[in-house]
């Protein structure tokens, strides 16, 4: 359903006489669909469309005859695997129950009514959640005519400063020179960087953390990892940072990454290389894509994720997004007065984004004679 | 490591400068210790002897195949197989990770400045951790002399109440009745249910459900279900309850349960005759290890859980777990004035209770001999 429709239907939800007035007001995420009636091509949660590497449902396999026994803690193997993988030490590296769950926590840990949640205006529909889940101000920082983030606009204003890099739903990403500039300008302030599509072309500030004590860097394994569905992110820092968000952790969940995630994230790791070929066909998939939707008229962001941001001049995104729907393809159309005329398609194998192409190309023409 | 030098260990710890005052008081929950130096004959964490039921590993491995899928944030399919199990409508059940995900979203969602959580001075160690991560006033209730809850200690107080039943570390149970007439005594006030131990001998409220609008129970699949290591808990309650704990879940963390562990739980519920059988024999080793520390002159107290909470005259807590632990058996050893002289032993296979019991016999008569 369209997140119109959604919002009527939450509208219907009534909340117990018991809930806390606190939360009363809260306006919940609304993730992308997942509709159960049909196969439709999926293009519409940013998910890979390769499967995990072999070692990941072996190790999987592996630790599903031991789950009567807790996780540890600590996820001490997966957190030394990322570690080592990116130069940095375990006390530098917090997994979670997916990168929501360190968002969550980085909210927590970094503003409060004294200093608010700086982020772009159009940027990862959660971080508005959070800011109001956590009850702390949230400053939404516009983007440029031209989508993009412009750090001079932040360099001014107080506050924990949360960007997307790239950006969602623009695609659209900073260099690392940039972010650096940022960090050194407001030295007393802290920066988190979302990283979870940077693996699609974009500069990742992980290098910069052993030298910025103000640098919290959050990846996730759904994306270029293949992991959507088993759930695990993780959070790089200087030790202080990510034992701030560990007192949130063992105050909230202290067993929140699970047996087989800790497994699949390890394998994963380790067959690196399968996944970096993987994000080398979405990126020559989303080359061809942009061309091809260029050729039939559509405005493209230049983006450095596993999704295209385009606008068609004659079809309105919610109408593209219903009638490719019908079509059975899904791709994302987000609400927000500068999101409406665009979607939102994740770039999937090259048949899927043929497909894509052939039915948007239909629909323009059915469109163009119905206008004649 | 014991809970004191866990203490001593965390206050080493120092947090980042960035870190937000409200949470710089925190005192996390301990977990029980995992260690990684030896095997164990491990009777610290409340963990099955048994593994998962084979649906469970084939579950999992048919999962493990396409985990670039996200999970369904509604949880759908587990959610249905749990409430079909109990008697329940889909709208009346909620997935977590893990239990202690649902707890904090209940202490969320009902209480707050002018709603405290009421809870026993001796329990689950996880509530005033989750009072003071949500900054509620918490109202400690002292257990009896006997260690038992007394429902009418809390009639009279204002309030949300979270009773383990049985409770922890003391195993104990309340009948059903008793909680009822709280929940009939107290109609304006919430009351939540903590059922982790419940299916090794206790009643669970469940079947009253669909007649209180102030009772929410939470379940885990961690003890009797062989599941610890997969991260899965319930909330069940009347549907306006689901749907505030809903509120806060699409705020936090919308895919909280990942593909694996919905399959697995899903899995588990069909396979119930497994762990009931498996529930039936750690209750029979429960009664022969009780009555064999009896034997040595423990005191016991009476257990409905899986397992044993048990003070020696002549060993205290401390010595005794540390005593045992160099024996390569763990137990647990709780900090807290009445909880000192105690330890808490979770019952395993037989073989692992008759190691236990000749263990603890040879202390006893080498501290015999000392004394001599």
């Amino acid at each position: 359903m369209s997140s119109g429709e959604a919002d009527a239907e939450r509208r219907e939800i009534f909340m117990s006489v018991f809930f806390t007035e606190r939360f009363a007001q809260l306006e919940p995420y609304t993730p992308g669909e997942q509709p159960q009636d049909r196969r439709y091509i999926k293009l519409n949660t940013n998910e890979s469309p390769f499967p995990p590497s072999p070692g990941v449902t072996a190790a999987v396999e592996e630790e599903a005859r031991r789950l009567q026994l807790y996780s540890d803690p600590e996820s001490r193997i997966v957190t030394r695997a990322i570690a080592e993988h990116y130069g940095l030490e375990p006390e530098e590296v917090l997994v979670g129950n997916g990168s929501d769950e360190l968002l969550n926590f980085a909210f927590m840990a970094y503003c409060d009514e004294g200093c608010p949640a700086l982020f772009p205006d159009v940027t990862y529909g959660f971080y508005p959640v959070f800011a109001e889940l956590n009850r702390v101000p949230m400053i939404e920082v516009p983007l440029r005519e031209d989508f993009s983030v412009c750090i001079e606009d932040y360099l001014e204003l107080d506050g924990t400063a949360f960007l997307a890099n790239p950006n969602a739903p623009t695609g659209i990403a900073l260099k690392a020179e940039e972010i650096e500039r940022m960090l050194r300008a407001r030295p007393d302030r802290m920066h988190v960087i979302d990283e979870a599509y940077v693996d699609f072309g974009a500069e990742s500030v992980l290098p910069l953390v052993h030298k910025y004590e103000n640098l919290l860097v959050i990846q996730t394994f759904s994306k270029s990892r293949s992991l959507a569905g088993a759930r695990l992110g993780f959070a790089a820092g200087q030790a202080p940072l990510i034992r701030d968000l560990n007192t949130l952790k063992y105050s909230t969940n202290p067993y929140n990454v699970n047996r087989m995630t800790s497994a699949a994230g390890t394998a994963a790791i380790r067959e690196d290389e399968y996944y970096r070929r993987n994000a080398q066909v979405i990126m020559e998939n989303r080359a061809w894509t942009a061309k091809e939707l260029k050729r039939l008229g559509f405005e493209v962001t230049d983006s450095r994720s596993n999704f295209l941001f385009a606008r068609s001049p004659a079809l309105p995104g919610g109408e593209l997004y219903r009638a490719l729907k019908k079509r059975g393809i899904l791709v994302r159309h987000l609400k927000g007065l500068r999101l409406d005329p665009f979607v939102r398609i994740t770039i999937g194998t090259r048949e899927q984004m043929e497909a894509l192409i052939r039915e948007t190309e239909k629909l323009l023409k059915t469109e163009a004679r119905e206008d004649a």
